[in-house]
């Protein structure tokens, strides 16, 4: 049985893993008959958001224990996972991916990405193993993999992708429904909520994402 | 359009709206063609649950304000919502339900149910519209509906389905890839994580609940 990794980036769009795209993933995974193995970073949150009135809130929270939430308790620290440990990895997005994962939602091009997470990703494409990157999170790929050009898709929006090429990396206009596939990288990425109009769409685009992933093995 | 409410109960299995359950729920509802009008109660959660520990945290939260998370922000306060807004009530499973919609986690079949939560089935059950309930939620049904012998599921827990027959409902034992109907009251139930194992065999259940709403209108 495949074991696939999901990075989880907190618990909630504005301040951690999109909910959505992260469930998806893993019905998608179980759906193939794979096997999800949940990790995150035991960090603080970059900021909590009230995400009924959009604001930020007054409040400390831990990227791991809201993952756990997503993962029903079944999840484990990134930094105990080795790209041996998974066939597999994929990044939900959300914006926990530009604050959490990495400061590209506040440095842009310039983003640093969290050192496990760097080490991780580098580790599996050293090993040639598929990495899927759903919504924002390709551009955690393209800070990672600067070196190798990665191939990526965050949809069309133009300010996001200037930025990934920027930073060495390589967009490439793709919808909701669909997924781009960087072969030479072994990197999948589909937009989901970066287009949304909503979750049936976002929903293609994830399951055909991971059909990519298990195509691959 | 159909619209169907999801009323939900926080975000996190142990101490609000069990997420899988919930965004499931939300897919299956958009793969019918259906629109969700989520919505939860604007009252502070019984207690946090530190996901990762499973232990009780030092921490107020609000069930409305973290329901929003799984909604993306597009969430109503219960309270504003009538039976004649939506066609159909769908209320996903997780102990938010026994905890924030009801007190069943607490008292058993002494349980008090939410003033809003008990207005809105009561509006709907007389509206003749269907209302669905997943995993542990049917527990709520009984608490409104004891006066109708409402005929639900929640697996083959026993002490679960004994709590439930005394509070005046009808116990039926269902598998996870399964539902079960009541056409009198017009309430669909399914075992969900109650039964689990996995989320694809969870999802089963889920999709034909919602299917059979659908079949209801």
């Amino acid at each position: 049985m495949k074991k696939i990794g999901v990075l989880l980036s907190g618990c909630g769009v504005y301040d951690g893993s999109e909910i959505h795209e992260a469930v998806i993933t893993l019905l998608a995974i179980a759906r193939k008959g794979g096997k999800s193995l949940c990790m995150a970073p035991d960090i603080d949150q970059y900021h909590v958001v009230n995400h009924l009135t959009g604001e930020a809130a007054d409040e400390k929270r831990n990227v791991l224990v809201e993952s756990a939430r997503i993962a029903r308790g079944e999840i484990r620290d990134l930094k105990d996972i080795r790209a041996a440990d998974i066939d597999a990895l994929i990044l939900p997005g959300g914006f926990g991916a530009a604050k959490n994962l990495s400061n590209f939602a506040i440095k842009g091009k310039d983003a640093d990405i969290h050192p496990e997470v760097h080490r991780l990703i580098t580790e599996m494409t050293e090993a040639k193993k598929p990495v899927g990157a759903i919504c924002i999170s390709p551009v955690v790929l393209a800070g990672v993999l600067k070196d190798r050009r990665p191939e990526v898709s965050i949809g069309n929006d133009l300010g996001t992708a200037d930025a990934i090429e920027a930073m060495g990396g390589g967009h490439n206009v793709c919808s909701v429904h669909m997924i781009h596939v960087d072969e030479k990288n072994r990197l999948v990425s589909t937009p989901a909520y970066m287009l949304g109009p909503g979750i049936a769409e976002v929903a293609e685009g994830i399951e055909k994402l991971v059909q990519q992933i298990f195509k691959m093995f």
